[in-house]
């Protein structure tokens, strides 16, 4: 705990200096040693305008074929307007170089898809018709650039698209198609940031211009964190200084906090929905295109076949989520609990031989047990997203996030579950029965006597608890976070040997060396050498990170009443974690597709549901282990079911009203993005009104007719006896003509009648 | 309870003559006796053209200003193209009857609130700017068209209005402006009502199309719960005869059936909002006329000067909304509790003297003492409501209805609450400390031991809970339905004598009478009396109506369980209460205006608060009551309170999840109204893309000039060394021309690799 105190000052300059010899040391391991240093400079510099890089692999089919399907999705490329040049790729693949040669595709897919934005509400204003004249207007920035080229390369053709797609059905050789990195960008984007202590919001607007809105809403949403984690970092120290652990002040705090914060970033999220133009994409449905339907229908609107799968099959098949949640819970808690129960036993009941060694079974388990189960269930829950075969990308992407999120929820929370609520208070009823483990040590036991003593005298040891979560909130981070950086790069490095070792061998073997670089022209090798090492990398997955933090978010809630510096370590993680990331996309991932995105999706829900369960278990913790005079401190005798399940309750009720004010208030706060959604509003409507009102002020006002009638007027008896032979309507209405006219009789009834009353008070008097 | 039995059936043949009979009683009392039969008919059908009738009233101004004034309302309402003729009123004021003249200013406001309902996302397609040839295209109902007009009248001079404000300001003497009834098109409406069992949509087009959506949504409101009533009626019968009271059956179907009306109806708004378009109108900000500024501020986005008013003000002001929930829930709390008090005591208790009429004690003091309460407590809410001086009306109205709410809470369920959860489990501790008033029947005792006795020997009567249910269920809603009918009726009818009774003394002591009809041509004389006395009737409030049925569905899902039969006694209440709703507004009110609305606005949130307090009390009740061995059976000494919170609390989470599922489901499914949506959507997008798409078409391929320069490909040197001078850009790209030659290149490259793999598998052989 000592460390955590020095705090992350000094560490900072470090880091900043660390993280740019990394940099630079991992681009550089992208180029090839042999290479002259201005070839390498070069080869990260520019791109060579090439926009979008298809790797065609052909090792598992015939030559013919696959020359064959090559001719065609050059073909198809050329089609939608885009230039192609080919190179060899590493070990039986080529790569194929993608440019925009006809603007005019581009532009078509760009006015497609503001139309379809346009009436879906995500943009204010229609397109205009002349598609280069808006363009020239509002200039598509990179990440909208590369975005509608990757469209214009996969979309099907009858939506103007050449219709690739990686991996599936005829295209099953294209391996991959991705954008080429910005070298030169990358290394300013990870400079800049790690000397800097917040990000604003041009950092973001940045992140969204080159990635996209998906990525630039993770990265949003980590800063905001992170920014919200400095109160509760400070009060959390501050709590831990004065109060203690279980302070119902603390737990108070942190719950409004984690209220606030959720409901906070649910705002942010249209907010920065709007300042990115994005606000709503996530209601424009994209169809899946792995969708299988059982039969085709006419849509009744739009007269098109549609696939169609009926909702009562999907729901049977969704029922098969109750047994995968019942697998995963069993054998996810029973790995847990198990070693729960060991460890336990191990290390406060036996006493015997061997402790020391059998102290790490436990985790041994763990460590090898659970990644397979995650695994395992992982490729289940994929398998059976799929299977319930959803229409769109966003249901498919929800039903898998939260048979993610309950499998998460098992392996990171259960343990803790497990201690607060079934360790503490039924721990000296269940403890004893663990002596089982004791026959299996038994013949390893010295005496017999020491074995009987210890399983008498034990009692819970309250610092297990506190121990736990420090665990999960100190070390689990740092690990993860180190398993995230250095894994991936010795696993490339691994790699790399593994194949300088295989060239190594066949060149011993054979004469001429297979090196994809053979054919290369000087003048590109450099580039074309760098380009083969990005074709390797994995692809970036931005849920797995918005995962991470999410489940993070829910120690904070859930359990940070147990060790208020809970806060204080994930401010220093999240500071690394945020440019760790960056590095990561940056330098071992490829470029992702800049996809966009108006929220972080399904996760937002797990956030609320985490911060609404935080209110039933921090006042559950309070309750229990408060060890002042008012609760009962964790003994299990003085702890009395209605009294928890009465502040439980109450407090839930709290945090429902208090999530209701809280919700008031902040759609009660004005932001700029809501400025300027009302301003792109104002403006058209304007542009709308002063065109119809200028024709309106045209109109001959009824008045100039009223000073013409009044001076007739007295026309009246012959005007009457002209309009008996018109309508009963005709004559009702004819009797005035014009506003003066009836100015005029109403003054005269006016009059009458208050000289009727004058009469009348007189008469009275 | 054998009334309930009987049923419907026989009631409704009569009902449906008898309703027919008083409107024709009731509309004739409208025209005077002394006009002819056929005057009478006539101007009970013809309007004569009027779209609106303004009543001025000058009584309390002297004759020079109320004749300017008026002038100057006639000058007004020209200047917008509205047509005007003036006739004498009742009593001091004039009739200013007003019909459109010239179209262009009509067609402004259409025009107007047209492009703003497009801004807002209400239509799908921007208005076409030829309104004229829109409104062909689209003509405006007649809703719509009294709509549009009255916003003419009254929108402010800077909107295109004329400004009027009724009863506001400069325009003070403005009494009320409003339509006139359509009495034929009435007569048939309550005639077709009164023989129908079900209403259908049409019949809801049918009101939407002439009271305006805000009446419509009501009446679709009260229509999907009367039809989603038969099923808790069936239920609630069988559940009556089989199962018996507090039944945990009958409870969890209550509760399944509250949620899913809640959330069907939820859908239904918006399905009704699609199909009449107004979808999202809520969503337009309307600006109160009584919003009072601290200081104008520019507006960023439009430049305006607007009014000001600080919400840390506002918030301070509604902090009063603590006390005055305070004291409205001490002063109707304290009434109600005093009469339950007493109400127990003396029934169940006392055995004195004067018990026959001593039992008549609360009765009279809940009916003298609540309303007036009920009166003073709204004046209060709405005087703070405005005191908290909300900007838009949307915001003024929620704010009033949350507070009438809370007052309706407390008055319609305390009663019950106090009986439920005091009167059972603590009855025996607190009954006997009722004692108090005995000292205050004392001397009417008339032996002393017959007093002693009674008090010792008290045992709660577990028959008081369902008694008091029966009366809030059957007798109170057939007094509501009777007061709300004949009332006004006698109301009406007393003022009519009184006035005939003050012009007959006027007659005798003066010569004149001042007769209102003295200057109308004997042609128009019948229309002007119907219209005098459509000007002194009540403007129809349709929120009350709603508060009805919403407080009605309170006790349906908070104490059904208590008496089974609750939803029979509301399914016969309410097929009746719908007519007479409509009846009500046909004779009893003015023409309401026909305002918009997509909802039946904070309503909702009250019903969807009585549903979940539904799953909190039925539980509890269930838990209590339940006479089964399985619970305490209400007996205080067996309710254990941990056993209460478990259930309590279980109930409420099954409960959120249920709703959760449901609101899932529900989204899923299609209904006309969202298919009409999509197809506007569609048709919108298919007219752009074809637009569009059909220059798309002439772009050339590049496949053409792949063609080409394939035969150019064996230039390939001379090509090489033309490019040297380029760009390094320029040399990459211009190594393949065309797909073809990338496609040839690639073969190449193919076959080179598969001929090494080759070469090398049979090395390693």
């Amino acid at each position: 705990m000592s460390t955590q105190k020095e705090g992350p000052v000094p560490g900072i300059p470090y880091f900043t200096s660390l993280s740019s010899n990394i940099y630079l040391l991992k681009t550089a391991l992208l180029t090839s040693s042999s290479s002259s240093a201005m070839a390498k400079s070069q080869a990260l510099q520019s791109n060579l305008d090439v926009d979008y890089v298809i790797s065609y692999r052909f090792a598992k089919t015939d030559k013919a074929t696959a020359a064959a399907k090559f001719e065609k999705l050059c073909e198809a490329l050329s089609n939608v307007g885009l230039q192609t040049e080919v190179r060899n790729g590493d070990s039986h693949s080529v790569l194929l170089f993608v440019r925009v040669a006809s603007d005019e595709h581009l532009f078509g897919e760009v006015y497609r898809s503001r139309v379809r934005d346009w009436i879906h509400g995500v943009r204010a204003a229609a397109p205009s018709k002349e598609t280069r004249e808006s363009l020239e207007a509002e200039p598509l920035y990179e990440a909208e650039r590369l975005r509608t080229i990757y469209q214009l390369i996969t979309n099907p053709v009858s939506e103007g698209g050449a219709g690739i797609t990686p991996k599936e059905g005829e295209w099953e050789s294209v391996e991959s198609i991705f954008a080429l990195h910005d070298h030169a960008y990358n290394k300013d984007w990870i400079k800049k940031w790690s000397s800097q202590w917040f990000l604003n919001t041009e950092d973001l607007d940045d992140i969204r211009n080159r990635l996209g809105e998906k990525i630039a809403f993770y990265f949003a949403f980590t800063q905001s964190y992170f920014t919200f984690l400095v109160f509760p970092a400070a009060f959390g120290f501050a709590a831990w200084l004065v109060l203690g652990s279980f302070s119902p002040i603390y737990g108070i705090v942190s719950a409004v906090w984690c209220t606030v914060f959720t409901e906070y970033w649910k705002q942010q999220e249209i907010d920065l929905g709007v300042r990115w133009g994005v606000k709503g994409v996530s209601k424009i449905d994209i169809k899946r295109r792995d969708f299988q339907h059982e039969k085709t229908n006419t849509d009744p609107i739009t007269g098109e076949q549609v696939g169609f799968f009926s909702a009562s099959k999907r729901f049977q098949r969704q029922l098969l989520q109750i047994p995968f949640a019942l697998i995963a819970a069993l054998s996810l808690g029973a790995v847990i609990t198990t070693c729960f129960g060991i460890e336990v036993f191990i290390s406060e009941v036996y006493n015997g031989p061997l402790k020391s060694v059998l102290v790490f079974i436990p985790t041994g388990i763990l460590t090898t047990v659970n990644p397979i189960l995650n695994t395992l269930l992982t490729q289940v829950a994929t398998r059976l997203t799929d299977f319930e075969n959803y229409e769109t990308a966003a249901a498919h992407d929800t039903a898998l996030t939260q048979k993610i999120f309950v499998m998460n929820f098992i392996m990171s929370y259960l343990g803790i579950f497990l201690t607060a609520f079934v360790y503490v208070p039924f721990g000296t009823l269940i403890v004893p029965h663990l002596d089982i483990f004791n026959v299996a040590v038994r013949p390893f036991a010295e005496d017999e006597k020491q074995l009987h003593h210890t399983t008498t005298s034990w009692s819970i040891n309250p610092d297990r608890l506190r121990k736990q979560v420090i665990y999960f909130t100190v070390t689990a981070q740092v690990v993860n976070l180190g398993m995230e950086l250095i894994v991936p790069y010795l696993k490339r490095r691994g790699f790399a040997k593994f194949k300088q070792f295989q060239s190594a061998r066949a060149a011993k073997n054979g004469g001429a060396s297979p090196s994809a670089a053979a054919n290369d022209s000087p003048e590109d090798s450099a580039f074309l050498e760098r380009v083969r090492k990005e074709a390797e990398l994995d692809v970036y997955d931005v849920t797995a990170d918005l995962r991470e933090m999410v489940v993070q978010f829910g120690y904070l809630s859930l359990f940070s009443v147990v060790w208020p510096l809970t806060a204080v370590s994930f401010l220093i993680n999240d500071w690394i974690e945020l440019r760790a990331d960056a590095m990561k996309i940056c330098v071992e991932m490829q470029r992702p597709v800049p996809w966009r995105a108006d929220t972080i999706g399904p996760w937002l829900d797990s956030l609320s549901f985490l911060t609404w369960l935080g209110s039933l278990t921090t006042s559950a913790l309070v309750y229990m282990f408060w060890n002042q005079s008012a609760g009962p401190g964790g003994n299990p005798s003085t702890i009395q079911l209605w009294a928890l399940l009465l502040t439980v309750f109450f407090s839930e009720h709290l945090f429902i009203l208090f999530r209701w004010a809280v919700r008031i208030v902040i759609s009660k706060l004005d932001s700029p993005g809501l400025q300027k959604e009302r301003r792109d509003r104002f403006l058209v409507r304007k542009q709308y009104f002063e065109e119809n009102l200028s024709a309106m002020e045209k109109i001959p006002r009824m008045t100039d007719n009223g000073g013409e009638i009044t001076r007739r007027s007295l026309e009246d008896d012959a005007r009457q006896s002209s309009l008996s032979d018109s309508t009963p309507e005709g004559r009702f209405w004819g009797r005035q003509r014009g506003w003066r006219e009836t100015a005029t009789v109403a003054k005269g009834l006016i009059e009458q009648a208050q000289n009727e009353t004058t009469t009348e008070r007189k008469k009275e008097l």
